[in-house]
């Protein structure tokens, strides 16, 4: 009761807040309004609380329409304006309390462009190094290496197998409008990481106003909208789909539809994580680009001119001609008026109070997670999930998703998922992530394992403390049965999205606060097994009363002096 | 509309096409005719090619019954003769615009027996390396192994990884009057086909007149008849049954079901092409004879004799004379009155108008292709499929089954299946196959992996051209994703048997003709992935108004001259 | 009809058999003889034999309470007294017929205690190789080793690929008072046993009065109760789950439940085989211990103090306490209260004529195999089969549970399984096993691989014997397809409890007795199979008229002597 009650009003605070401002008469904002009054359980702080978020949404609203005709007057804009815009907006999000870090870099890369990333990156991969320390996982994982055939050279040497920086992913496209990267195959990485093999996780990123051209894959994709604004086009048999998206949205893309996107702001980044499970092997997949001339090369070329000529009815030089043009790769600048034309034009009301219900309906190819009431909320954050039930094209890939906000100085967990394992990005942000792993223990030990089988007589495993930093653009693993915990700084909310494969019947497990599992175990159980009063026991496994996400260590942001600001 | 009216009236013509023939006033050929009648849609002269169908299948019919009548006469008749009236058949079928090559080799085959095929075969692969030339995919995937145990040795080498000659088909069973043939695994071929690594593609060849032993195999397995008449029967806990099968029919038999079968005609060869997924190992099976005695061996006499005595309360004497007698192998000859005895007695007219939609219903265990109004047609060609909507027992091993008969001097595609890998098989005819594979191109280049990775901005894949001469017995594989187009020549009709893996959801994207995927994307999509005026783009891929099968290139006979005909 | 009479009446017997006993006027007891009598098939004679188990069964449960009563009188006693009154339940077991010898070996592991494991099987090792001879497989399969990653060393060398005896067991838990012990990975022991690589089978026995602390575990479970008398714990959401479990009893755990169990029993060891397939990586798991302290190390201190503190909002000192305390391992002495206060409560009736229908329903997670009739049975032996329709829970793991019960002197088989791989635990007896196998007779002739394909024309393979001794404790595969037969020594049953993974839609084809797949052939099948005249093929295969459990052969004990008392 007291719960739900409880999860409505956080779900109806939170789900504004993604998206806030502040102001008058607008029938949306009439709307919001009147949903915050018609919540029985609300007092009357969270009512005001509630109206505060709508005006906010509302102001922001308006500001990007203002701008956005700014720029339309102005055709484009050369970058130093654009980059100024861009930092301004940085500035009125620290206002609502959100990371300002993150978004000027993001202003940078955009407007003052290249050049920087990569220092940064070292300097991070520097810092890692001195802050690990004694309980970090440290040593190579070479002898974990899969040998498949001339795989073997070029092996990722890692500290954990668990966690991949921004420099691991490689780009597949890269031009000067945007690039298309991925992370290596993780069996590549490690054979703990084998039971996702069939999996990859890849990363768009292109520029405003550009075109990516169309191209089909043979890997099945989910595709979540970490920020920005496009239009992506599925051509079907005898019919083509156009979906605007924006952040949060999910897009199933089945194996071998033809694909092409935009992004169709004029300012921000389209930024996309997709999870890719190939159809043809395992864990490799190739795009394959039907337009396009020696860049991307079509793949119309690779028949015979003879061919070409009867299939097409067309004589070769017209071919040649055709197939000759295009030279400027995958991602391409396209003109406002391209835009305009390529943009979907059924963008079909996503409002805070839609609720989850309707997007995922049969035949609709898009939902956003956004649109759901949040699973688990509080002051210390809130987590998204979308599922099969949510949006029926998960079900086959028997994949989830799920996106974390956790609030500056909390965390989220300990916990762990029953049977899920998370392929995790951080989309905003910065903190640090604990992980507990008995599989990296035992193959850490496999050359003493003589020693470890005489040894005691208990579990016989220690578990392997992984610990990692965490900042935008970091990927990491949770594999099922682990106890995890991540923490943001002080500074910024560390957001993260997840798909979670093998998803069917998870079940995510509390270790601390409200339902823990040891909190469940008979008096006589707590006592065996901990060998301790069980009245004691309880005194610990009762004292927090949070659920899921609760307030951040005291000490953190002297401990890691240093280290979240680098 | 006109369309689906003008498909109706080639299936028509088509499933008649398949078994053609001229005369009166026999029961069948009346509602043969019939049905051409009724067919409102039908001009005047679809009419009378109708009726002309009709009339050819049943002159056909008469014919085949006064050979089979001649034939008991002679009680089986020599080779030399059985060759005259092969070749005379041959004859008849040129007449009617089939290959007389492929029909004439297979008389020589049957009746001039043994010695001709290694030679010829040796032929085919000195031409095909002289045409090969410079587009041709001709280094050695050797680096691509699959390091597996004790499978290592024996490498195949191998132009490209897709094609299969008849001589890659290794014999597991072989006797005077049959054989039973197999691909190797397809991973030991390359990595590129681990993708189908659960899956092996057998050939059955049994002589006129002849019993396959009983025996059970742990694979589950999907029967394609290519060729001839016969009866096989499947043993099911407390019940045995017998289905005839002929030209076009499909049969599943689940792993472990004890099964034989007789070749019942006396002329012709019996070929079945069979998809195999092995059930206790991803790619290897094996045969267990029951009966038999030391050739083939029973498996009864694993046991020891103790034991097989109180199992079938026997004295060891007994057993040992039981189990001592078969000495001729798998294949044997039977006589008239056993095949007789064994032929299935329900056969159940199977007849051109019958439709597909009665043979798949549960509990019947075969389909006849033919049956089904041809997915695609047009006097380019036809494209029978068959899914688990019409044939229930196809479902739990994900497959479809389809059949291109390709006219001399057209083609099919290019196309691309989205998720389906095909496993082709040539059953009758030449021709040749163009595909673009970028697995290939990116696997072979391995070796200057960084500099691919420098190059430019694209997709980054260039698409390896593989191009291969088919003919009756060629295999290939066409995965997922990748564009084909196979050419029949121009002397003969190029016939293919294709079993579809991965089929759920499997959507064919045809590349030119109507419908293509360039065509249904927007104008300024068009503009944008050429890098072209639309317009012109739209003029060419607007030229060809068929659909799926074309008229093949002109200059196909002189360019490959010499070739076609060997 | 007839037939399914007789089986009422068997499953009567014999489910009651399992734990029979004799004596006057307790309401079970009535209950028990009521429906003996209105079993209309019944003869006068298998009346009183059905009376005479009830009361059976009676005496036990009688004698069972008075001892437990006793023990309670004493507070455990010391174990020599335990010894003696173990050793005297085994004297009045062997009256009934069981064997005596494995009883008396438990009763001295039990409170005589270890280091006599160690000789016996040693000893039995060097009888199993003088004894093999000529016939068994005895060259080493290193040749068929998958070379993975740090696993290459320490291979196993075996005999047959298919047999493990209890030695090969490791323990991953060993404390004062009992022991968790798995299996290798299966692929570690031969390439042929990949087909099942996801599976491991593990084995959990606990002394009396004694409590496995909470864990979970990366793996989903089947588990079979061999023995004993416990109650496990699983702690779902929000709510915790007991299940009083004994002999015959099945329950799925799902891969994440926290789980502990109680060994409840004063005198008796608590035995249970396990199926599991880990979640993760395709062979391993690994066990998660959140409570605990050193020994089992908990999970929770792998992460940091500061995380551990803000979670659980306690300070550092008295976590340390906390989990510094459990030095004692993962299984643990429990006292006579705690173990009651475990005990589940709610301990529903099971009784002999409860049938199999309720156990299994929804929400329900054990099933008692013993409560269905069996499916086969006759004085020779029974079989129970307990599948998904039985018990949902087995559905996701396609899992079948079997166990059979082959009388002394008589056997079971030879039959073969269509398409499920039995992986099968000796639980009681002694006595041999004899298959067929042609992959092993094919992997073994790689080495002369050229030989045999050259070499003549049947199926090509020859069936490798594989013979090996069975006594409890000795685990062996079953592939698919595989004929087998398994025989009981003339001194004590064989019993067998089987996992049978893959288990949709397989049929269970006998090779002997009624419906023998032989027997269902056309006669001329026959004659062409065996080259033999059918009516000698009939004579053979239709003398044997039980069905599926036969006698066993009568000079076994002669020839075998030494053997089966070793």
């Amino acid at each position: 009761m007291g719960l739900k009650a409880s999860l409505v009003v956080l779900s109806l605070l939170l789900a504004l807040a993604l998206a806030s401002a502040s102001a008058k008469q607008d029938p949306e904002l009439k709307q919001c309004r009147h949903q915050c009054k018609v919540q029985q359980q609300f007092s009357e702080e969270q009512q005001r609380q509630c109206e505060q978020r709508c005006e906010d949404y509302y102001l922001q609203k308006q500001e990007r329409k203002r701008e956005e005709g700014r720029e339309e007057e102005k055709g484009g804009g050369d970058d130093r304006k654009q980059l100024k815009e861009c930092q301004k907006q940085c500035e009125r999000r620290q206002q609502k309390g959100r990371s300002r870090e993150g978004c000027q870099q993001r202003c940078v890369e955009a407007y003052g462009r290249k050049g920087e990333d990569q220092p940064r990156n070292r300097r991070g991969k520097e810092d890692q190094e001195k802050e690990r320390g004694r309980e970090w996982v440290n040593d190579r994982y070479e002898e974990e290496e899969e040998e498949e055939g001339g795989e073997s050279e070029g092996r990722e040497e890692s500290d954990n197998p668990y966690v991949f920086d921004r420099e691991h992913f490689k780009a597949i496209v890269e031009t000067e409008h945007g690039r298309v990267s991925v992370l290596p195959k993780f069996t590549k990485r490690s054979k703990l990481l084998r039971g996702i093999e069939n999996f990859r996780l890849a990363l768009l990123e292109a520029e405003p106003n550009t075109f990516e051209v169309p191209s089909h894959w043979d890997t099945d994709a989910v595709l979540f909208i970490v920020e920005g604004r496009g239009t992506i086009t599925l051509v079907r048999q005898n019919k083509r789909q156009s979906i605007n998206i924006e952040e949060g949205d999910i897009v199933r893309v089945e194996a071998g539809t033809p694909v092409y996107m935009i992004n169709r702001d004029q300012n921000q980044k389209l930024i996309i994580a997709q999870l890719l499970r190939p159809v043809n092997l395992p864990s490799q997949f190739e795009a394959f680009y039907g337009t396009g001339g020696q860049n991307p090369e079509s793949f119309y070329t690779a028949f015979s001119w003879e061919v070409l000529e009867a299939a097409l009815k067309t004589d070769r030089n017209k071919l040649e001609r055709l197939f000759g043009q295009q030279q400027q790769g995958a991602i391409v600048k396209a003109s406002r008026e391209q835009i305009e034309a390529l943009s979907g034009h059924e963008e079909g009301g996503r409002w805070p109070f839609g609720g989850g219900e309707s997007h995922g309906s049969k035949g609709s190819r898009s939902f956003n997670l956004f649109n759901k009431h949040p699973s688990h909320a509080n002051q210390h954050g809130q987590l998204y999930i979308a599922d099969r039930d949510d949006f029926k094209e998960l079900e086959d890939m028997d994949v989830m998703i799920s996106f974390a906000n956790i609030t500056q100085g909390s965390m989220i967990g300990p916990y762990y998922n029953s049977r899920a394992t998370k392929i995790s990005f951080v989309t905003e942000g910065e903190g640090y992530l604990e992980m507990g792993c008995p599989h990296l223990s035992s193959s850490r030990s496999k050359h003493s394992r003589h020693q470890k089988q005489q040894g005691g007589g208990g579990g016989g495993r220690t578990y392997q403390k992984v610990r990692a930093q965490l900042r935008r653009g970091t990927a990491f693993i949770v594999p099922a049965g682990h106890p995890v915990a991540a923490i943001a700084s002080k500074n910024s909310n560390l957001q993260i999205a997840c798909f979670e494969v093998n998803a069917e019947n998870n079940v995510r497990y509390p270790l601390a606060g409200k339902r823990n599992i040891i909190d469940l175990m008979e008096r006589e159980a707590k006592e065996l097994a901990f060998n301790f009063p069980s009245r004691d026991v309880d005194r610990i496994f009762k004292s927090q009363d949070e659920e899921f996400f609760f307030a951040g260590p005291e000490e953190w942001q002297e401990q890691e002096k240093g280290y979240a600001d680098e």
